[in-house]
């Protein structure tokens, strides 16, 4: 329908169904594991295999493109490769019949859902080696950010699923009811104490599935409305400022939790907690939740184990830097960062007072 | 000043004061450890220990109340118990200095801060039973929901930062990295693994600290404004319906998650997505996202795995329900659940249509 359309168009942020329904057909699974239009992407040690593509003719910076893999390319790295782990992260949205076909090099068959499905990879440095030998255009991106940040949003997203979910493997080898050794199901987002009697078989537990943190990052404005906080830590590079940032804790609202990492931090009070919006992280699998903050409090008082220092910035500052591009004094994380997209937002509500 | 008392007025909502920093200060934590003044806690396999308290004279139900114990009270059963489990809450809030002196029966010593701390403590069955036949009026509450959803807001918070936490070290007792024992600190935020060479003690991994699991609840509103989705389960009480919710995945974003869950379990499609507000959730430990979404299609498919039933609702039907108590037809989860709250925020929006 008409309707439906127009919201794939507005709404179809997604490059990708997860169709967890099918996680769980293991028949499924296989037969698309080894079908000629499934794509794969490549992890090594939790970086995604990439590669550049456009923008190298002209004056700007190479783009970075995730890799595109096929049965054909991978085959021979999962049968050779022992610690290799698979995780099925979904079917492409828009579909191309004929060009499955063509791709295909023949008419599909009658079994054939035509559903194009996505599976991440993750190879040992060993496979990883003789990869990168055949394949000399690509590369693992390592470290992971801030790179990430300049791949397409769509795919940022499949990169933020396929490397929070390995991650998870990687770290959570065994159980943590019963210490034993775990076996990966339902397309690897479900983890299996292996011993008999263990009590996490006993019931759903969140031991066997994949773990996810919500994290508040919030754009503290100041009483007076001109000013806004921004910090920043030791690790970070010299000159950078950022909206201050920490981990929900358990039994705790994101409006509270808002409010303590602020005190904590700056030693500011806040007042009102508004969400704007928020941003899957795969530092190895957070989730930034977004807000604007009213601080009721002035006064700057920076706890140092946490953050190196924390300044009210001017309107005239920030603009300054975020839109004239002017980065002597400081500068903020890119635009493909939440922290960014925030400290843009508080300016274009400023701009309408 | 006069700002920050407005704040506490309109925006203290939390109990307790968390105070992070202490939980590294092992000497201060020893020392309220036994302090008179110091409240306790007591959860035996994860239900709190309560009492009934008021409206008994009235025709009122009675309430539930959470015990407030001293060191005297569990002194006994900290040094019997093998198991027992200690979680600092933090100190509280408002704090009256001759209280505290006069509960002491002295005045205060030159070292004291004044402070009254709170912990949570987890005692093992055989001395969960000898102190219910010590003191008669008080018992644990079993299952704890749905009366937990009776107690005042501000102790179910407690609550719920305890119960969580107590769940995660029930529950995540071996190191997942290597599958070695663990050992608790900070307070009961930290899970150190004992192996020495475990990867997990090279850098900052998330299998140290407690769990949250962010999970999104949403009311969604038919295309036409004057309808709302609710939903439910096999295992809920027959009659009740409520807000579908589900688990965010690694890699989503909140609004993502909303529109695959809608899809998933009730197959209907939804465009514009809305944060109110949100709830922690100690069963065991999940942060309820509350959202307003706007469904772009109306025809309901009912997942028979996930859910019984879906149906939309007209807003006379909600409202006879909700504000004028008839339950006959079918009735929606008790004011203190979000998904009340958000079944509510509903009505009164589309009131002032
Ligand atoms: N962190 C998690 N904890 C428990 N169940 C989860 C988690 N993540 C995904 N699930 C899935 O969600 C189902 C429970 O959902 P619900 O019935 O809404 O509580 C389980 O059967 C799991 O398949
Ligand atoms: N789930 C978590 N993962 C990592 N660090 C956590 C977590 N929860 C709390 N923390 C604490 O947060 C600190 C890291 O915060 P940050 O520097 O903002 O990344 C760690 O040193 C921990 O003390």
């Amino acid at each position: 329908s008409n309707d439906v359309k127009e919201y794939e168009n507005y709404f179809g942020v997604t490059l990708l169904d997860r169709r967890s329904d099918k996680r769980t057909d293991s028949k499924w699974l296989s037969k698309k594991q080894c079908h000629p239009a499934t794509v794969y992407i490549l992890f090594s040690n939790l970086s995604p295999l990439v590669t550049l593509g456009g923008g190298r003719e002209s004056s700007q910076q190479p783009e970075v493109k995730l890799c595109r893999l096929y049965w054909k390319d991978v085959e021979q790295c999962m049968n050779q490769t022992e610690e290799c782990t698979l995780i099925f992260l979904g079917v492409e949205l828009q579909f191309d019949m004929t060009l499955m076909a063509a791709c295909n090099g023949k008419v599909l068959q009658e079994d054939e859902d035509g559903l194009v499905a996505w599976f991440a990879l993750s190879i040992d440095s060993a496979s990883a080696e003789k990869f990168k030998q055949k394949h000399e255009a690509y590369y693992f991106l390592h470290p992971p950010m801030p790179a990430l940040l300049q791949l397409p949003e769509k795919e940022a997203g499949v990169i933020a699923q396929a490397r929070s979910v390995l991650a998870w493997h990687n770290h959570y080898r065994f159980c943590p009811t019963c210490g034993s050794a775990t076996k990966i199901e339902e397309g690897g987002y479900k983890k299996t104490c292996l011993k008999e009697d263990c009590p996490s078989l006993q019931g759903v537990y969140n031991t066997s599935y994949p773990r996810v943190d919500p994290v508040v990052i919030m754009q503290v404005i100041h009483p007076d409305g001109n000013h806004c906080l921004l910090g920043r830590q030791k690790r970070f590079p010299p000159g950078m400022f950022t909206c201050l940032a920490g981990f929900v804790e358990p039994g705790e609202t994101i409006e509270d939790a808002v409010r303590r990492e602020v005190e904590e931090e700056a030693g500011v009070k806040v007042g009102h907690v508004q969400y704007v919006s928020c941003q899957p992280w795969p530092m190895p699998s957070s989730l930034m939740i977004g807000c604007l903050a009213v601080a009721v409090s002035t006064e700057i008082k920076v706890d140092k184990n946490e953050i190196e220092d924390a300044r009210w910035f001017t309107r005239e500052q920030v603009v300054e830097v975020l839109i004239k591009g002017n980065q002597r004094s400081f500068f903020v994380p890119p635009s493909r960062a939440i922290a960014h997209q925030l400290i843009k937002h508080w300016i274009g509500m400023n701009a309408n007072l």
